[in-house]
């Protein structure tokens, strides 16, 4: 939930008039998205999202988020787009911040998991990955395994109050993952955040995917891994392999895993366990007092890690 | 900013069917309003408003709002009215709680004011007053004369945290309040909470007012002494007689003041500034650590409430 920078109607109708999208008639900000503020924005033409991006977000990574979207939705991938203005300019400025105008994406988040999305996704997620080889721009992921030391460290001190036994566990799983990171897997543009909240569906099927702010060029299967930990997880922290299989399965239908990507699932699952063990223990430890956000629970994934742990092949994973 | 309860897309679209508006295609959650979860639906038909209403909303004055905003369109007001469902219910459940679907307003409320803002405010205000005339159901003031010294009581503990020279202020004040607040005047149903974001704008117009949830059956001159703490000082404390001259007389061309009511007016605006004074201040004193909603300065109205204590008569208020 979050909205941190307050727009004035007559900044916004200023902002808006530099397009071609008809009047303003409403603008509500929109209690989603934890990185930026974002309103809904109606006009005479339609709905449209604006989207201003708060400090967390490097401005210089920007044009590679808003052209892989551009990018994206070019190769058919539904993905809200920004629009360009008279001038051709996708990336504005409003309230001293940068801004966008993004297309409007129909379709809900589900609440409840259910197989049948997690087939969608899969389908969805090697298409975005196809689609994103023939984009030109590189961003390296600025919070993967060598970035995972100095944000443990800055935690430590805290840990022990979120859970006594979390250092004794993550230390040494940090250790091991240093050294066992794979290379020269096939790679590309990941969406690296493709949680539920950011998959629409409309009916049974997916309507597009958003939020594209932590897109990097890492792993194809390290993209795999995130979403197995983010979609296959019962709230209860139980693995479910239907839903695992469903969206690996349709993933391979559309894009094949080499066998080294499959034999590295794993490990690569228990570093996606860490990555976002660790940001959310930070944002635990260091969300400042008042906060509009709320913080996640680090645990979650104290359990997901401790799962793959003992994971030794992808069958585990409901594949052969 | 407030979404309190999240509601499932299951739930949403059984809750949606019930009605005739067409098929769910977006539902977010919307960063505005303190005391509700709202949500923006947009339907195959249009957008419209989903309110959960939650526990600072007592579910027995439920039909008094709803009721009231019926009456009020049916009077050609502009402002949203619940939907009903296909059995003619406008008040239903959904998560546990009480749940409307509501038409949607165009316009944006205005986040500078300027004075024909006010102007308009008015007239609008006049007519509301006048529309409620017929509307049979009535609800008392629960934030009135009698309500503060209790509330002023359970701050007193943590006021002087807040301000060292708040209680000798305040406390004298309410001992004022109840010695002189008037009996007899014209009353109805007041909105008793019209804010610059509870009033939309197009442009110049106003397009409507929202919020309903404070109403009750008061003096219509309160109501106008809320408006003008609202809307006619200046972020740095400073009345701005422009503004209302211009809310009142554009008032009074809609609904004539009686002498009785133009001399109560400075003291109905200083119950007024001790009315939201409290509450803030009740809020700033008990907001819960983590709470998703940021108090609002209480201090704000202790000096609007200074400057109406210094006011001998309307004529300060740029009446004749």
């Amino acid at each position: 939930m979050a909205v941190y920078t307050e727009v004035s109607d007559e900044d916004l109708i200023d902002f808006v008039g530099a397009y071609d999208i008809g009047d303003v008639v409403s603008f509500k900000g929109i209690a989603e998205g934890v990185e930026n503020s974002n309103y809904l924005l109606q006009t005479t033409q339609g709905p449209y999202i604006l989207t201003l991006y708060e400090k967390r977000v490097r401005a210089t990574d920007l044009p590679y988020f808003l052209g892989f979207m551009e990018h994206l939705a070019a190769q058919g991938i539904a993905c809200p787009t920004p629009l360009h203005d008279r001038e051709g300019t996708a990336l504005r400025e409003l309230c001293g911040r940068p801004a966008a105008i993004i297309t409007f994406l129909e379709g809900m988040w589900p609440r409840r998991i259910q197989p049948h999305h997690c087939a969608e996704l899969g389908t969805a997620l090697a298409r975005l990955h196809i689609a994103g080889t023939t984009f030109d721009l590189h961003r390296k992921n600025d919070l993967s395994v060598e970035d995972w030391r100095p944000l443990y460290d800055s935690c430590v001190p805290g840990a022990h109050d979120v859970d006594p036994g979390l250092c004794a566990i993550v230390g040494p799983e940090i250790d091991y993952l240093e050294a066992n990171w794979p290379t020269g897997l096939p790679s590309g543009v990941c969406h690296a955040d493709l949680f539920p909240d950011n998959v629409f569906f409309l009916g049974d099927k997916l309507s597009g995917m958003i939020d594209f702010y932590f897109a990097c060029n890492d792993f194809f299967a390290y993209d795999l891994g995130i979403c197995l930990n983010a979609w296959c997880f019962e709230r209860d922290g139980s693995f479910n392999v239907t839903k695992a299989r469903l969206m690996l399965s349709n993933y391979r239908k559309v894009r094949a895993f080499s066998d080294a990507e499959l034999r590295a699932l794993p490990l690569l699952a228990r570093g996606s366990a860490v990555r976002f063990l660790l940001t959310r223990l930070y944002d635990w430890l260091n969300h400042p007092e008042g906060a509009l956000v709320k913080p996640k629970n680090p645990l979650e994934y104290l359990g997901i890690l401790q799962f793959h742990q003992q994971v030794n092949s992808p069958t585990a994973y409901g594949l052969d």
